[in-house]
């Protein structure tokens, strides 16, 4: 069975990244999943009307991003998802590049509690994403 | 221009809702569209063995409903979404109802900023999320 | 019921077609369902500095084309796929129109045994993958 | 850069696997992206006539399952997919869970090549394909 890192293993600074090209698809696709069919994402001539001049990425797309990292690479599987906060702070727009980093900034062994910090970045450094993570890692196995 | 409603629209205690059964299908492209390909989403054999017994949707993908409701309800359409927080308090499995809902819990009309209160709830009534969303309501026309 | 053509209704030569342009939605979703990440494959920076210098499709997503040619016409409904071998020769690009031809180069009507050549093609004409399967076409009605 | 392990960092017998559960979602997508609607994998009721009694997965999105073990493990990203030969050794079907497993069974270091077994088993043990790959390793950064 695949098991993440425990809390033992974790160090403050360690860090895991995952990058994607935001495509049209995936907008598309996460506008059906979700439901959220804002036009500013799936509208074209309504987005060129709008103050970011073309369709841009759901702020929850690219936060699916975070919680990848955090599922495959830190701490990894078995991990469990306790909160997320984020603040959107630019937009993503379709064809951006987007990388989630995530690292350690804060261990409790006793209650088995790790903090991420849990930025997104595009292709250009810019901040599109700032936030926090609460986890859970996996136990001893 | 569709457009959602304005601060000066706004009272506390408006409220809206999305809800949706999710489907193995939500979960697999979800899984795709972001990459957290967690066991514990798409391999049943692996899920069956952890605290969950079977595969449960990622959370964020949850929380996707909650800006489906901001974007197309409340404030709606031209809104700026500047912050989310979730607290994941319940797992969600493949095939429950998942009903999001936001309610205006302050208004700052100088600051044109208004915090929302946003909940998950199953088909049970169990909270699966819980949480707090701070947006820029769209400007008068 | 829609049945393919038997062994006995093939002759060597024989050959049918299946042609796609390849959109960097297929190639999202077909990285998505297989859990084929690659960076060449969804991430437009790091794929520039490889040596294809853009996104590539998936090697396997190609080969479905040929599955396609097998199981929608020659031999058609009711074929079971036995083997597969295919070689990768250039790459394909998002964008590229590739068209899967199958032709019939052997077969055995004792054990019921067709081998095919099969080939992939790009719009200019270069074979981006090459290589042969063996199949046992569907009995008579 | 994210780089797998070159020539010299591969041993015989080393191996790496990928695991999911394939859903309808899976086959469903798969289908439209390649064009195989062949009744066996999208008709229930033509499924159901035939000697497997029920739809099952393509052939060629288990083989997908490979390569997604050698881009995202084994040699890993950088990795040229030069070679596939796949035998369909038994169904796959709808709700199986599929381990795909890599394992490093000849090494040239002069060509940079490298063959792998390459094998996928159900969630009972069998194997459902059976075939090697022949891949050339990322280069020394």
């Amino acid at each position: 069975m695949i098991v993440g890192r425990t809390v033992e293993e974790l160090n403050l600074g360690d860090a895991a990244e995952h990058a994607k090209t935001i495509s049209e698809s995936d907008v598309y696709q996460f506008a059906g999943i979700t439901g959220d069919l804002n036009p500013a994402h799936i509208n074209k001539v309504y987005a060129e009307k709008t103050f970011f001049k073309e369709r841009i990425a759901h702020g929850i797309l690219s936060t699916g991003l975070i919680s990848a990292v955090i599922a495959m690479s830190l701490p990894g599987a078995g991990t469990i998802y306790l909160k997320q906060e984020v603040e959107f702070k630019a937009p993503v727009y379709i064809g951006d590049t987007i990388t989630a980093r995530v690292e350690v900034i804060h261990i409790d062994k006793t209650k088995n509690r790790v903090t991420l910090k849990t930025v997104c970045v595009n292709q250009n450094g810019v901040v599109v994403i700032d936030g926090q993570a609460l986890v859970s890692p996996p136990k001893k196995k």
